[in-house]
């Protein structure tokens, strides 16, 4: 079948940084090519934007097909129009990013790759096309993004410590933060409640535990703040 | 002349909201459109974007064929690809954002724009395709970014007065800010630097003169801030 237009079209994309958080550090889901361009070579996981769907749902269904993981909240980044990004011809590619708990999300290689796994950001091989550019971009977006936005409902279970809430900007910062300082700054978001309980089952001292006051982190997403860390 | 490809492909398109500064208000640049769909309907400046040119260039040769409008600071907004925004065929849209002062820029229309003029936000006609909820984007983008960085340094003169930046904020927030606090605040952000200099040729009382200190301005872009108005 042939589709014929009277001016010439650029090939629209879709490409996924989907970051990953663990107990160690922040990862990327990366997916290794199995066709040319730059086949074997590892990349974004991304592909070509259908008629019938919508630029999200694209990235949705390649996302899946791709690796696996679904369900995840993608938010767009930017869109690289670059002329010659693309060895094969004129290729538009509209960027996405997510940040999710990596235990919820065990990846599977499918369709046009032939693998897919989770990679330390420090610790990024090679990638196809211009896809290390989009990570620097997505990258920097999720840093400047945790100083006027809450994080961590997505990412934290239902009730947590004030460790690991410290230890999830410390993997998106990549830096040790002062303690004090830290717990001082979270408190006055005034988005966590104090619970009248504490850890179980820890070898250390059980530590107290908290959860998100939903009403007042949503009003702080919609209305931002200034976290100076 | 015909194009040939095996998949069909979406148009790609990119739209301008250019929002203009006056001592009055906030406005918007729109077009009449000169050709089918929505023929004679206003409609933010944009166009087909070509294969030869990145999509800012695009954006800014549309701008410029069709309101005579040059050298603005373009950022990219969002980019849109609902399935049925457009009635021809799937067209996706990638949307920038501007704001300038509106003394500097005059308009005139070209190619296929019956006309070019500047709207108050208050007072726009019914815009053609899904330019309402592009126009609501760019601004409510403008709004939120005033809180957490700097802006006035393409806007105000070299030299002005703390009533003339707070007019600025006015117009965009589009309500009235505390005299007091307002200054209060935005002296405390440590990017103005006072003038021994006051207002001349004015009728009310002579004003102090301020001017932006450009390294700390340029500071305060790249780390944001969170200003409480």
């Amino acid at each position: 079948m042939n589709y014929h237009y009277e001016y010439p079209r650029a090939a629209l994309t879709v490409d996924c940084v989907v970051f990953g958080l663990d107990e160690e550090d922040l990862k990327v889901l990366l997916i290794q090519r199995d066709l040319e361009p730059f086949e074997g070579c590892w990349a974004l996981p991304g592909g070509f934007v259908r008629l019938e769907e919508t630029l999200e749902e694209a990235a949705r269904r390649e996302l899946s097909e791709e690796t696996g993981i679904e369900n995840v909240y993608l938010e767009q980044l930017y869109t690289i129009g670059d002329v010659d990004r693309d060895p094969r011809e004129r290729v538009v590619t509209v960027a996405y990013y997510a940040l999710v708990n990596l235990s919820d999300h065990r990846v599977h290689a499918a369709t046009d790759a032939r693998n897919a796994a989770w990679f330390a950001i420090e610790d990024v091989p090679s990638l196809a096309f211009d896809h290390p550019k989009i990570l620097k971009m997505a990258h920097e977006r999720l840093r400047s993004k945790v100083r006027y936005q809450p994080i961590g409902f997505e990412l934290l279970p239902a009730k947590f410590t004030l460790r690991q809430i410290q230890h999830l900007y410390e993997v998106i910062l990549d830096r040790q933060l002062d303690k004090r300082n830290f717990r001082k700054k979270i408190l006055s978001m005034g988005i966590l409640v104090e619970l009248d309980e504490v850890e179980t089952d820890v070898a250390h001292r059980a530590a107290r535990l908290y959860k998100f006051d939903r009403r007042k982190y949503r009003r702080l997403t919609k209305q931002g703040f200034h976290f100076e860390i």
